[in-house]
């Protein structure tokens, strides 16, 4: 198999940064070009001093990413991806998208949460939805693939076993998630002016943030019926992770040990997917710079609720990482290339 | 009114050392002795150099303090307390305990959780639960007194009104507590050791925490009838706060005005609770090294959800403020003395 | 005695907002009126919400501060207070000026590092140098002071007792300071973007610091000839603190005891200067949110070079609160007033 | 070449869990054994989660290790290195010890900063110090392998070329150097305590930390005659890295030129050592899990003193990388071998 020339359009960003740091660890496919509308001209290294000597690479224009590479990841703001995807199909290129729009198949729901229409409905029927674990065979072998969110894939990721084993209840689910605060990208805000989110901790967008309907699309595809969630995000003062505490309540019968049984047989083979054991807590030091999922199962027997515990690294499972799990599936590499990275313990 | 002698017993411990500091600034309060097993001799300013030259009070025996006190502040271990509260009882003195030993009415229930026995059922009886913002009348003047836990705090107050006004659900109630670290007090261990607690994020006793009876007593003697709740407390790598996400399905009716009716009306007149504007989210940063509470509001309208969140500092309104505010109460004084601190804003 | 009204031009950044919670909390001067060019009209709890319902006063123009105040403190960018002050002046009002424009005697170099000119040369000649532990009676009564900055203020305190006693050579000092981030201001920057600075530490403005000239000229005052010193800044990630590590080579027969003496002499009834036992290094996090200097005295005997280390909050001794005790001094009240806080422990 | 089996001994402390990590992603090396202490028999992911299904291997003993392995890394407590060191010689193994026990050539100096004696001093002429950049010749092919400290590493590195170049003096050096945490080991102390590090900073051992006389044995080596500096390390609070900020007066016609020349050409190919673009300086988070140095110059004509800053990651360049790449000089394979590692940027 030649190696796979992977562009990577808005680099300097941290998801663009962060997959170009896994691309240049991958075996089998090379940082062929990339690109940045703020730092155009300047090397990648002038912007992450980190990647000095490592790669200096020069950020150059979308046009030349797409020329240069057979599978071009966007890491764009939403909305901006469409025009580029269908550059991409139209010269016969791989796309992979880290924006949302193409994740929601709904152009209604999509239309209420972000506000825009699909350009290209027709583009949008061609997009497979790239959560590994739960929709493989889909995107084997696929051009056009919609990379899904960090808490959406947190959260689907820690409850679909137990849905699908039909141990849960399909209503009443709270998902309370934690993430560090490079998932809100690099331009600096008031939020994450140093001083300010310091020794801070809070929730924002309480029940209305736009990853809820993609959340709702997967659960509801995997129950087969409809169903909905509260979700709501909370800002922690560290770099990388999501923690995902779901709760959930039981179904009569329901036991720790069923559920247990369901989570391993689910997720059997899945080398990205850690059920840890039983008593311990999935905590998001542990997956930092990997492409696992940590999970960590509960059950409160005096009310009947089951917590499900997933930890990922935001920048990795829940964007760059399962950006590249998804070109290793849509190039029929081995699944897991590049992506074998034994982390910092500390 | 003659100044409040004020002894603390176990003053070097985090506690101890926050109602040091809020007793020196207390204008009718003097810090009268303080006490510590691990310091016996030294100077409170051997431990925390920050009171160098502020308070370099000795510590003394637990006799000492009892005898140059007219009430004693006791934050020490769960179980050292009843011997103690009886010798002050004995010897007419007021006793707060910021333990655990008097808060649970039930011995059945504290057996259960903290494995020891009442020894002494009496003297449980005199206890009063210092909740102030919900058991005012039955502190004023009393000898006695448990001061909460931390989570015990947070979450009722977060609940208590939309309960006690009929608008929310008694079943299925869920707490997702974050809290910092120094929850875990001054003794290091592994898991509050820098590196390993920095850049992490992990939930912790899920759904066996102790505070859950204590939780569910204040609730139930609230609605009239036994509740329960799923408690699942996690870590936050930070000093100081207590953030509680509660959720809780509304009852059929209830919306958002109601709700928030609710809270204005119940917590109308007490100082320390902040119910925030509408859309603000409480943060655990605005309320560092001040006894407030801050409360915020949320529903979720698509699924018929209530998300009560509240934000107190541990130490202060979670231990060492609220105990200053039960001395309050206790001895006459304005319940606010001593407790109206501006805090820093960053 | 009258309380002092006192007001604060440029309330919303670190500076002006720590100036509010010291005159909230000071028994002789109250909050008069406070200005805000962002947030004009806006409540100071709409930009800090720790001060919700604790100030809540709305911010309003330069004008209405001058006219409301006997004392008007301005935490403004450089450049834009000599117009302000001679208003002030006009007005008979006090200006105490947190920014640079009055700190250096000398037009020449303040152009050479600021860039300006003294647009009133008259107006710079009555203003004098608010360093109180050092200028103490030029203070007294006076109507414009200039509050030093905060390097600027842990650097002379660390090392004037040695030059005054003539025990340390005047050069080849090194000043290699560390601040923590508060210091860059509110304004968010790349630099203070929460996952860049975190699990960071780099130098700034290495030897071309502005607060250069500013240190040297009070050291040249005090020593009596012209001094240099070379001084590097590093940026801390935390938010409040400056430690000062000064290096300067010994004068033969100088030795650590007779360095103590000195400081303990020239320091003796200095509140705010707390000279620590020996062998204890200072540490910012003892002095958060206090108008203390902590000083650590060290001698390395094999190379004959003394250390003297400071620590100051460099919100407070650096900026906020040294202009309250200068405030204090220029009205005649007691000089600790409202600055004797109990800091938190931990 | 066959693959080096490569044990640890002492794998569990922040030292050899990093070795760990290291020898995991080797080409050419393989980790063989691990043994520890406090935890044999139990798995290496156990004490780092972050490992689990990555590296459950089994802590065994010390002979184990030794037996299994063609080379020892050890990182133990100080004086716990020889007898295990001879135990490898006889076996005819590599033992490469992170501890100090064979840094120090002087067994007068050993004793007096470490207080023990050399137990076997024909074994100490054996071992060579394993600063590969400094002493590279002399490592190949060497069976005992002194590696340096931390410190040790980053103050030489930064000083060295202009040493060997003649444009600095040789007295009055200062070394003002900050450390993260993982610095301090494993095992929780009162000092690494999250609440009492966290928003703290302060300088330890001033003028007497045990690195002192081994930065001067490399110095003095370098220049040929006995050489001493003042050495003052601070502790930061971040998890890793170290800044060496170095000062020291210029020789006359020493400029910022001639200094940077003779960096450039005294570092020419060496892969580890970064000199970064003039201006830019360097920061501990850019070398965070990598073997680089980087390396920023800057003079400060005003003084005549030259300052070179240096930015090691104390657990890979300063521990655990460094003694990697000792190994792949003393077995003859590519000296940078498992240690190009892409570093997260952020």
């Amino acid at each position: 198999m030649n190696t796979v020339k992977a562009g990577v359009v808005g680099a300097t960003g941290y998801a663009g940064a962060e997959l170009c740091r896994l691309l240049l660890g991958h075996p089998q496919a090379e940082l062929s070009a990339i690109s940045s509308v703020g730092f155009q001209g300047q090397p990648l290294s002038a912007v992450y001093p980190a990647y000095y000597n490592i790669c200096d690479m020069i950020c150059e224009s979308q046009e030349d990413v797409v020329e240069k590479s057979d599978v071009i990841f966007a890491a764009l703001p939403h909305g901006l991806s469409q025009e580029l995807a269908a550059q991409c199909m139209a010269a016969g290129k791989a796309f992979i998208d880290l924006g949302a729009d193409f994740r929601l198949e709904s152009e209604e729901v999509y239309q209420e949460w972000y506000g825009g229409a699909f350009t290209d409905p027709a583009l949008h029927k061609q997009a497979v939805y790239g959560l590994p674990e739960l929709f493989r065979e889909e995107i084997r072998g696929k051009k056009l693939i919609a990379n899904p969110g960090c808490y959406t894939t947190a959260v689907p990721l820690a409850l679909v076993p137990a849905l699908e084993a039909g141990l849960i209840e399909t209503e009443g689910i709270v998902a309370d998630c934690k993430s560090g605060v490079t998932g809100a990208g690099r331009k600096p805000t008031q939020g994450s002016h140093y001083p300010e989110l310091n020794e801070g901790f809070t929730a924002y967008k309480v029940a209305c943030h736009r990853h809820t309907p993609e959340m709702e699309q997967t659960l509801s595809r995997i129950a087969g019926k409809e169903m909905r969630l509260t979700f709501v995000p909370h800002l922690l003062p560290i770099n990388r992770g999501i923690l995902a505490t779901c709760y959930v309540r039981m179904k009569p019968g329901a036991t720790l040990e069923k559920l247990r049984a369901a989570y391993e047989s689910r997720y059997a083979g899945e080398y990205f997917i850690r059920l840890l054991p039983q008593g311990q807590a999935a905590n998001v030091k542990n997956v930092r710079g990997t492409n696992f999922c940590d999970l960590s199962l509960f059950v409160d027997a005096r009310t009947g609720t089951f917590a499900a515990i997933s930890a990922i690294d935001n920048m990795v499972k829940g964007a760059a990482g399962q950006a590249v799990q998804n070109m290793n599936l849509a190039f029929g590499l081995e699944e897991t290339a590049g992506l074998k990275l034994v982390p910092m313990a500390f």
